[in-house]
């Protein structure tokens, strides 16, 4: 039986492959009414050959298999199970699962998981269990770093005689273990953001030649595709791989892109310069970055969602990358979402000779803002909708054009437009520099004109009170949430028009406007 | 007697002048050797006529007086009395006194402090003796803003019949009583940066015609540039004022430069744009800004000292200018302290039905930072010199040219290069935008080759532990201190080079090294 979001597979018995053991000659068609998927089946070693297809729609599907195997028959998916939504899609600039629910996106990190021993990777998997996240960036290829010593157990393919990787001798070892992770993570929800090439490496795995690159791939696809809960990065810092060019990269993508038949998500992840978002493959722009104040801008230009996919770690190593506090990570946490982006965590506390940290190996996590993601994944949660950025004065400001300034500062001054007129001058280069040092971010979700909620974080001001601006229409109730010590408290009921609400004067409060349902 | 660095006043009675009590016809010239220095003398009141002067020079001053009264004689200016260092003028990118005497500068800001009631300035004076401040930013006008809403008992000149402000006819009740607490603030060891328009206004000061502008600026030079603490800000909030054009300003700024014969500081204040920087007339730059980190792009750029004139206020306003945490205001100072520059405090708790707020009134301090500021005032202080930038890498790199980018992008990239040429394919916009983020500060005294002092601040990183790069030659004490715990301990003496520091993994230390003497 087969079910909808769920991966359906078919296998086959046959004699092993003669030439290579990734690029077998094994195509699938499944047809739907008049829709059609073309699907590569793969080699999984001993004589067993797989033919995977995720069905995203109820019913009858037929397919059509050729090459190595020969058959035709019919899979029935079944409505969904309960609690399976399907796979994430973008729409705008959010995503959303497959059945239209939105996805409440909290990244976590940690790189190199899938090369550990098997105790740790489970103790991580059960961290995760019991963890927010609904994402994990995890590499195929392991890591060589600051703390990454180990040799994994398996790599992703053998070596020929020479020593070199054998695109055609994939080692089913690895894809078996690590598939098996695939599934459990996404019985638990989680998004696997699998990170395709990535430059710390001592085994040479960035420095294939583009061929090698593309059979890597090949393989993968065929066997990870239809895996619900699969995302594609193409890089963990794209910009740092000394043997790739930017030929290169659009290759890789362009290979991703045509070869998946589910049309998983598609991003690459930055180190300096992003990755163009506006390429019609990427579905998302996939930003490493301290800049969240622009995820507006973002959104704005590309009108694709916007993944905060690093933003330093909470930890407390000697770089600043990774040693940010629990309260920052938290905060950063806050500005992205109440934007209407999706912000990924990492933990990177200094390890004892062991070198276990979790931002590449796992284990258990320390850190204070994990328990504080939880708490903000309970508020996004309980909203009518995903958010969106509502921009304050300033906010507006930095989305000036050229033009917009000039014809504002052709205008004869007065002393209503004296401000505005003073933030035109800066040009907008130096707006955008001091619209990003604002600290206060506000969200809205549902129609601009009667919103269904708005939301407000004050981040690190101690306001003793605030302005809420709600609709002059409808019945909103009102809350204060310390984001810190994970409090709400409803302040007000049955309310409309601009509020002021008085809060503590402490750091890390939020204010949020609810509409009530009568 | 006159002494160095102290204001010497002639005084003569005659009779009340006949028209203006402002531009009255008392010049007066002081020489000394081949050099001459041409005073105005001013108008006191009850037929007093008043020249000051400011001996900056032992010895002998001939004088010679025309106009109302004519006079000649001379003055001897014995040597500076114990403490008095001289007034406060810029070279290079630093602040010294006239002795040489480096200016530690941590400023505060009270606006409207001297237009309040005698009881309250006693208490603000009384606090300001108590507190590390080197510098109050305040103004000649009253202010008219949230929590401002009283008259002052005196403005600086009368009014006509018309009701229209009369600047024939200062108000000598208002300047006496300024000037008496001009002198309190020298003996204080405390600049008055005295601003001198600003846009906040019910009584139409920021409204007066460039003639009555000059008339006051007039009197107001006649009769303060002999106090050696004075400076002059132009304005706060220079760019908020509707009623002045730049060449208004110009035409200010000039007048103040030539009619000045003590040659005082002068800047002007911005809320976005700030006021050209690299003009003749100004000394240094008076910002305000959150963007702390470019405070050496600015010191480069204009080759002056950069004051942070303006980085928001502790307290819990619901404005978030006037809602930083004491953490963050301590933040600012220490970040911009060790780069260099000269940040300046304000404070702005809600007010009860009094309205007393520091950053406008005065009264009595109640934020966490002052203590921690007192603090950095010490570390400074035990500094063999003023602090100059240590760049890191990404701030190096943010400094690039377009033509230095262009040829790093044209070479091939290797290992070795790739994350300068990653960093190089942002661009100077986006490189600049990226290093405004990093956390981490450092800062040297001394000659490049051989510093007195290294300085790094952490920020908010809670590293386990940092490297601290010393010469290689010399001998260094190396101390941790816990910036907002305010403790200083030496963990190394006689160490050079690189050398590796365990810090506690919290927020907001720092690290430095000092030469040792032998």
């Amino acid at each position: 039986m087969a079910c909808q979001y769920d991966m359906a597979e078919l296998c086959f018995h046959a004699a092993k492959p003669m030439g290579s053991q990734a690029a077998v000659d094994l195509n699938a068609v499944f047809r739907k009414g008049d829709r059609a998927w073309r699907v590569k089946g793969f080699y999984a070693g001993q004589g067993e050959y797989r033919v995977r297809f995720l069905p995203e729609e109820t019913g009858v599907y037929q397919y059509e298999i050729s090459g190595i195997v020969s058959d035709r028959g019919k899979i029935t998916a079944e409505p969904a199970r309960a609690g399976r939504h399907g796979p994430v899609r973008a729409k705008g600039i959010h995503l959303y699962h497959a059945d239209g629910t939105p996805w409440v996106g909290l990244g976590t990190t940690i790189y190199a998981m899938l090369h550990q021993e098997e105790a740790l990777i489970d103790e991580t998997m059960d961290t995760l269990r019991h963890s927010p996240f609904t994402k994990v960036r995890l590499c195929l290829f392991p890591k060589h770093y600051h703390y990454n010593h180990n040799d994994p157990a398996h790599f992703a393919f053998l070596r020929n005689a020479q020593g070199e990787w054998d695109m055609d001798h994939p080692d089913f070892a690895f894809w078996d273990a690590f598939e098996k992770r695939l599934a459990e993570m996404d019985g638990m929800g989680i998004q696997a953001d699998l990170i395709l090439f990535h430059p710390y490496d001592r085994w040479r795995h960035s420095a294939l030649t583009q061929k090698q690159n593309l059979a890597y791939l090949d393989y993968l696809i065929r066997r990870f595709a239809a895996y619900p809960n699969v995302w594609w990065s193409l890089a963990n810092e794209y910009d740092l791989c000394p043997a790739k060019t930017m030929e290169d990269w659009y290759g890789i993508e362009e290979f991703v892109a045509k070869n998946d038949p589910f049309r998983h998500l598609l991003g690459n992840h930055n180190c300096f310069q992003p990755y163009d978002p506006s390429r019609e493959n990427i579905t998302h722009m996939s930003w490493q970055t301290k800049q969240i104040s622009r995820i507006p801008e973002m959104q704005k230009r590309y009108g694709k969602p916007v993944l905060i996919d690093e933003c330093c770690y909470e930890g407390n190593l000697p770089e600043t990358w990774g040693s940010i506090s629990g309260r920052e990570m938290t905060a950063r946490f806050w500005r992205t979402a109440v934007l209407g982006g999706y912000c990924t965590h990492g933990e990177t506390f200094y390890p004892d000779e062991k070198e276990i940290v979790w931002w590449a190996k796992g284990g258990k996590l320390a850190g204070e803002s994990p328990a504080r993601i939880a708490f903000l994944r309970s508020v996004l949660e309980s909203l009518p909708g995903p958010l969106r950025p509502r921009l304050t004065r300033l906010q507006r400001a930095a989305g000036m054009t050229d033009e917009q300034i000039k014809k504002l500062l052709s205008e004869p001054v007065t002393q209503q437009n004296i401000f505005t007129i003073a933030i035109a001058r800066m040009g907008t280069g130096e707006i955008s520099r001091f619209a990003a040092q604002e600290s206060c971010f506000c969200g809205v979700c549902g129609p601009d004109d009667a919103p269904d909620a708005v939301i407000k974080y004050m981040d690190f001001n101690c306001c003793c009170k605030t302005d809420l601006e709600l609709p002059d229409n409808g019945s909103y109730r009102v809350e204060v949430l310390d984001t810190w010590n994970m409090t709400r408290e409803t302040v007000l009921t049955g309310v409309r028009g601009k509020q002021e609400i008085p809060l503590p004067g402490r750091e890390w409060m939020a204010v949020l406007g609810v509409q009530e349902t009568p």
